[in-house]
């Protein structure tokens, strides 16, 4: 079996990169003497799980309760939920905790820890064990979190510390903010933001007589270029395993660092237009856009087109638009077709991943020879 | 069970709205003397193409061969694989027929044309039974298809009319750019100029001594604007079914005729920012940012917030941006936080609902009385 047996369209995950990836981050965090809490947002997966996790202390991050349903099954039992848990989710969360799962939830709201320690209060707990749950903070992106001076973080400690059956976990943020910034140093600005307003944080609580063991941080762009890490327990960055062209755009990843291809066959030639059509659209590689935030090259409209058995680019070819089935791709010169026959394979690398991978119920998995790129060793899916 | 007891976000199918909007265009359509060859790339379900046969003669489109072997894996034989096929396709498609499929081919290419003919030579066709193969034609989107005057569809013709185990079927065309139509008369133009096209195209085909019993159009603007039919044997629309906001920006689909809502639970306030975050982002209503077409209102963002029960729009709410698994949604009053406090359910309207289903492994179908749209009747999923 090799590229050309795959049906298209079809996500390719290239094993190699992505181990070079994870080892990277383990030797770059454990650098940083913090823990390194992989999010599994992104590649919702168990073996992709084990890769990141190898030489770490092993706890994963999830964004949704089937995830963490989907790790627990799969061997994995310390998780951080790291998206605000409500109400309606607790006997789900009570029936993955029965089963032992040492899964953690977050909160910024103090109607919702209220809640919560009814719940506990009602339902008796998993065995006696406590719920653990985290105080979510809002370290500059405006987007879910309490802000770290506000009165509600010490009102939601505070009923959190009190109730019977509930673990006072700590903190945890996420500086989404760092994707709207361009240089190192911008990066490096915003890790520090959101060290200061998350350290800040659990010292308030601490300070209020409350515990807080964990000190969670982290975006795959802070993660990367922060200076500092006191007071920080844990980062979760998640995107930096696969790379994707936004980062690359970022410069957090390279574009021969990218371990996630879709792969795809020409299907139609418009000589008339300059313009070829494959089966890769809106479905296949998501209809993210995030690299319009570049100028010029970086901005792949919806993904760079590259040669299928290197993964190299093909210059001036992108995936200018898409409809469901179908990817336009356009060429800032002559389309070479001539070398791009109907057919013909070609590879994509996606704007954004996490939008991508979630679209395919599998990955087909290459090994690529460090540094040529070019010899492809298919693996088990 | 209830709204209430469905875990979100999940994927909500008014069962009433599309048997309503499914019947509208089986009488629409046999009022015009053409067949309705109902696309199922939207819907891809079996349930849903049973109600869309309902009093039809019980052909499909679809868009991928994956959604060619479900279909016929239940019960359907007769379809449409709307999308250019390339000779690496040809194994798949030849089992799939080979099983009793009667799977009709489209291309644009002379030299797929000659693939097709040399792969069935070789093979020597599904018991006798010759591949049926129809050119695509351009009707002026410019995405695939020949221009009904070029050379080349002659060309395409001769070879599969000449070809041993393939039958030319007719032609079919795709005016996508119907979409970017904003009144009744620019669709009906649209729709005429789709009609000349592939009536010109099949008109060529006979005078030169092919057969051409096939002459495919269709797009669900079109169809609902088409003043003249001469010449078509069939129409394709798929999105009528269950409609969504770029639809209701376009006209044809009502608001309380979209079939589809994603429900979601609101999980944050954030009052300082009068914004609130529910746990439906980019992956459970899609990237899709269609209705950016529209002006006012009739941009919806990410998706129109309605009222859970009735799905009636909540006034000024819409779903103004979108993380992965955060929806964020602003009002252009006060956010009535007093009426949405965490934990409730809303039902979001989606963009383009081909993007929001294809995320989804299954609906949850409910029905709503005709009329109200109050009361809910949980049916099977």
């Amino acid at each position: 079996m090799n590229l050309d047996q795959i049906d298209t369209p079809a996500l390719i995950l290239d094993k190699s990169r992505l181990a070079r990836n994870t080892a990277a981050m383990t030797a770059r965090v454990r650098d940083l003497g913090v823990d390194l809490r992989p999010h599994l947002k992104t590649a919702k997966s168990a073996d992709v799980a084990r890769l990141a996790l190898d030489g770490n202390f092993g706890g994963l991050a999830v964004a949704t309760l089937r995830e963490a349903e989907y790790f627990f099954d799969n061997g994995f039992s310390d998780m951080t939920y790291a998206a605000c848990i409500v109400p309606s989710k607790l006997n789900r969360v009570a029936a993955l905790c029965a089963k032992g799962a040492d899964l953690k939830l977050i909160t910024d709201n103090a109607g919702v820890a209220r809640a919560l320690s009814e719940y506990q209060a009602e339902s008796g707990g998993a065995d006696g064990r406590p719920l653990k749950v985290l105080i979510e903070i809002d370290c500059g992106e405006h987007r879910t979190g309490v802000l770290p001076d506000s009165p509600a973080l010490l009102d939601i400690a505070g009923i959190l510390d009190a109730a019977d059956g509930i673990a006072l976990e700590g903190v945890l943020t996420h500086a989404g903010h760092s994707y709207a910034c361009r240089t190192p140093d911008e990066m490096a600005a915003v890790a520090e933001e959101e060290r200061a307003a998350v350290v800040g944080a659990a010292d308030r609580i601490r300070a209020a007589g409350h515990p807080c063991p964990t000190v969670s941080a982290g975006s795959t762009p802070c993660v990367m270029f922060v200076r500092d890490v006191t007071g920080l327990s844990e980062v979760r960055p998640g995107v930096y395993m696969f790379g994707d062209m936004f980062h690359a755009g970022l410069g957090t990843r390279k574009i021969d660092e990218i371990a996630i291809t879709v792969l795809a066959s020409v299907i139609a030639h418009r000589e008339d237009d300059n313009q070829l059509y494959i089966d890769a659209g809106g479905l296949a590689l998501s209809k993210d856009r995030a690299t319009a935030a570049f100028e010029g090259d970086a901005d792949c409209g919806y993904g760079l087109v590259c040669d299928a058995a290197t993964a190299r680019p093909i210059p001036g070819l992108k995936v200018a638009s898409v409809h469901q089935e179908h990817g336009l791709v356009t060429s800032v010169g002559p389309m070479p077709f001539g070398d791009l026959p109907i057919g013909h394979r070609v590879r994509v690398m996606p704007n954004h991943v996490c939008m991508t991978v979630a679209a395919y119920d599998a990955y087909n998995v290459i090994e690529s020879e460090a540094g040529t790129g070019t010899h492809l060793v298919p693996s088990s899916t």
